[in-house]
């Protein structure tokens, strides 16, 4: 069985794997005031290019979007997405469990128009009820989006720019992150997303770890009592070495580039193959989630041989199916589908 | 430096470790629809003799206590707990962050006691003014408790009695079950617990695993849609099968309970040595931690060698501290202690 | 001054004040449980030809909708509404900080289209990944809408028939329910209401009284425990004959009604008036809020002689403004504005 | 029938009644904005001898503590109290349903023991896992308390130095804090209450009015976005003018302070009539409220005649029960109740 149902489906990375095993039995103080965690912020504060950036570890990306949204924001403020994006459709209400709202702008193909948000921005702060209204209080982006699709860093710059003007927080979601920085379509690199954004994640789970997202705060901007927030949302690890162990060998020697960078290369040769095949695509991704339209009637004779996500009816013969590759995608893996398909 | 700080300074288990590896290249569904789950779920219910229980697992203890307590109160009640209860304690809030109020009772050396929580429950519900007070919805027991103390079987059964006769849960918070039950002062076994309690957890994080902890709910009693509450407290893992893989270890061949019990058989010794010496309890610990009152003149010089926690002050010239044995512990690692102190 | 702003600027009708000035020295107990709301809920029951409803008195609208809609939902649940109604847009959050999403669907003219809803919650229910999702627990209309407009008595039937296919629980705001029902537009009445809600509102404070909305449970339907309910979300008065006082007297000899019939007949003497004087109107609102497209130059003039509410810009050059009328408008303030317009 | 079962019994002081006669046919703009609030915080600005007062005008007691301690504290900061405080018992848990803890101190008479609060907090900030706990950050007293005892100008003087040294807010919970004011036993003004805290209210509800609470921040230290804050808790009325012109009439020519003295002055000779007939108190309120233990085969037959509440059980056959006079108690009820017991 060939599989491309998700970018999760195996454990860790046989480097993160090995990190484990290493440090097994050293004694580490837990919380994350361990040697491991404070190695892999030093690191990762090196990737960022931003000495003075704050690295906490989280375990999960629905838990970390409620913890550092909720951190970030005043009570009666909420959090801007896409109508798509993850925190507005698929985390079950973790948002507004916190007590924010979710304002959700129109998605384009999984993005924010910077000018559409400008424009919401102005019309919102010119509103003449605007105090019995949901403040914006923090923007919130997914990069790569939902749809795999990218900011470009005009895009990004244009909305980093909104949020000065208007005194939001910029928080880019990178559950997938280096998925976008090695895809060949992305102009941005880590240093520019640490630049542009006020808080950003490096996704862990989907790239390499058994679990695990990195939240930097780059310029130290870390709200205060940050561990007493996580604990509060449990989602503080007493054996917070877990997490910085996997990340320090997540970000020695790059590896956290070298597994984006399969996925992307693996994704480019799919989308190839299958655009040379005549398939149709739903959407125009440049990374590691690929959208393809299928013929219902072909999809369990697909199914006998691949793992992969049945996304959204597409009329009513077709589907939207997802392909994701990952660290593990092999160049054969992706003949075999192709050959299948 | 000897390592008597907590029980979860280490890794895992190799065991649990070697599982991880084992599987690694497995592919698994995600959100803890995996085989591994569904093993250690099975394996589960066979130790607690509960052929209906459902098994969830969950990260870490904060977490689950917030997760289950807040899917089986109604919103207008609350949790019953000592008063050094962890729920009313060290959880940052946690509990009530989630809107519920933690109802303190007296503690016992950490323990409610049962005549004392049918009297304050025969009290509240003959109050007239009861419908403007929090009314209580779920008994919490932490068991092994926070001061290392167990409850009788006869105990939990009047503790148990009093919920049912007023409609209350009971929910046994196990973080430290196994070092419980392998106690030589335990009466009760596992299936004790399944039958008495409406919810219990088996904990991971501090008995062996990287992090985890088995939600049990003996009679098929989960509450609604448990998954999407799980979720909606950022709870839910993409990669369950990290919680799986490491309760299906160690509920293989009752490795759980071996764990436990070298735990139990190092506290024991460390209890002994420290007695011939004559140390003073601060409390009677049966279990993993044992609390000695020190001069706090001495504690500098101790660790240099030795980790260990500093629990409470003890009037002005001596302090409580803990020693905690775990599965790493070895007789001769409580030899050394012992001829350090 | 003319008084158009809204249909709250005033104090309490007569009768109202009047009943308040004869009962203020009759000593009653505290928080509902007074004589007066006893017979404010007899007459209401009677009004809606529902012997077996449970009437309850709240303060205002917002804290109405949140703690009915917190009181009826599941914790993973949500509330659907049109994106234009109250609770999706102008109570500054108050859903959510009970910790539930509204679920925003479009809005034409304020109303949510039957066909739409129905084809939303099909969708949803089918939806593999819905676990992930907040549940709709709950449709939220406003009858009249935030734009004055009603719903048919068929339109409601088929929300309502989709709601109980589906389990979801219909909700309607009457924050200004006399003023839709006794329009001449109005193919409903109040028992007609009661028979197709699981629960709706019958406002006091935009209907005649110095505050109050009462909450009628059709069917006796009360959620659990609603009085605790109230007070942990601060909504039950000390003083609740305040309430009761006000509505009984709002219930008697049908002032309700006479009350919201003079504030539709001089609405419709406006609308007459400025259409035939050319006016466009924003919206055909059959009901006592009335939306306008004004010139912006020739707003300042009109504002030194008639109080109205700007509602939105309308292009560059033009601003839809509201007329609202009420109990207290009388048919020569309407000539009087029409002929400053 | 004799009324003494609480200070909420009756409508509005006939001066409060008259006010609102009397303003009812003025049109003023909605949610606080009115000329009649307006005027309201200028006299209770003076009265407080505090000219950059801000002052808000809430509906009832629970809502007003919630509301402002929510928007006092930090997500992570908790609210001491005494553990007969009515935020920490008789709120039906609406303090933790803003998801703030209530840290519960022993109680004296109702009162916090300054010293007692200032050893607890020395032990909170020394404490080493305190990023694991709740963080105090403000203090909550109620004055008189829910006892009718009185914190004398030291003790208040003793509680705020703490707090400032440790960083809280020190609020006071005025809901009867005329009486407190005005009772023999006060040796504290209005100013000196607006100097020593940090936010407190002056109670309408039991003080004369038909609903109310003023919150005053005594050097315009409002929370920002207090009125969004307020309406998302759903405590913004629309007709804000209803508490306006109630607070502005109470302010007006002394009469809340008369109203307070009445029901001090008939609450000294209610307990010197029993005091000579050899009652015995259960606790010695120099205030409004007044608290007898009585036997409980005579209840029935005072029940007969007087309106009392029945406060708790003392022993087997006696009970704690609770007379209050009020503005409308007059010498003759109170020389009638004496007779009858």
């Amino acid at each position: 069985m060939l599989c491309f149902e998700s970018d999760y489906m195996l454990g860790a990375h046989p480097a993160v794997l090995e990190a484990l095993i290493r440090t097994n039995m050293e004694p580490a103080t837990g919380y994350g005031a361990d040697p491991f965690c404070a190695s892999a912020a030093e690191k990762i504060r090196a990737a960022c290019a931003c000495p003075e950036a704050d690295v906490r570890f989280l375990v999960g990306g629905t838990q970390t979007n409620a913890v550092v949204i909720d951190a970030m924001l005043a009570p009666w403020q909420g959090v801007i997405a896409a109508e798509t994006g993850h925190v507005a459709v698929h985390e079950a209400g973790a948002i507004e469990a916190t007590g924010h709202k979710v304002l959700a702008l129109p998605g384009h193909a999984g993005k924010l128009d910077p000018a559409e948000l400008r424009a919401w921005l102005a019309r919102f702060f010119a509103d003449a009820n605007r105090e019995h209204m949901v403040a914006p209080g923090l923007v919130y982006l997914s990069h790569p989006t939902e749809y795999g699709t990218l900011y470009t860093r005009a895009e990004l710059t244009a909305v980093a720019a909104a949020c000065r003007e208007y005194g939001l927080v910029l928080f880019l979601d990178g559950a997938r992150l280096g998925y976008g920085l090695m895809s060949p379509a992305s102009d941005m690199t880590l240093p520019d997303v640490a630049a542009l954004c006020d808080v950003f994640t490096i996704g862990g789970t989907k790239v390499g770890a058994l679990c695990g997202e990195a939240v930097v705060f780059p310029r130290g901007n870390t709200p205060p009592h940050f561990l007493t927030q996580m604990k509060r949302h449990g989602a503080l690890l007493a054996k917070g070495r877990l997490l910085g162990v996997q990340f320090d060998a997540l970000f020695t020697d790059g590896l956290y580039f070298r597994i984006a960078k399969n996925a992307a290369d693996t994704a480019e040769q799919l989308h190839s193959l299958l655009k040379e095949k005549g398939y149709e695509f739903y959407i125009d991704s440049p990374t590691n989630q690929q959208f393809v339209i299928l013929d219902n009637d072909k999809l369990p004779t697909i199914e006998e041989h691949v793992a992969f996500s049945r996304f959204e009816p597409y009329g009513e013969t077709r589907t939207v199916v997802r392909f994701a590759t990952s660290w593990a995608t092999r160049p054969e893996d992706v003949e075999a589908l192709a050959a299948i398909l």
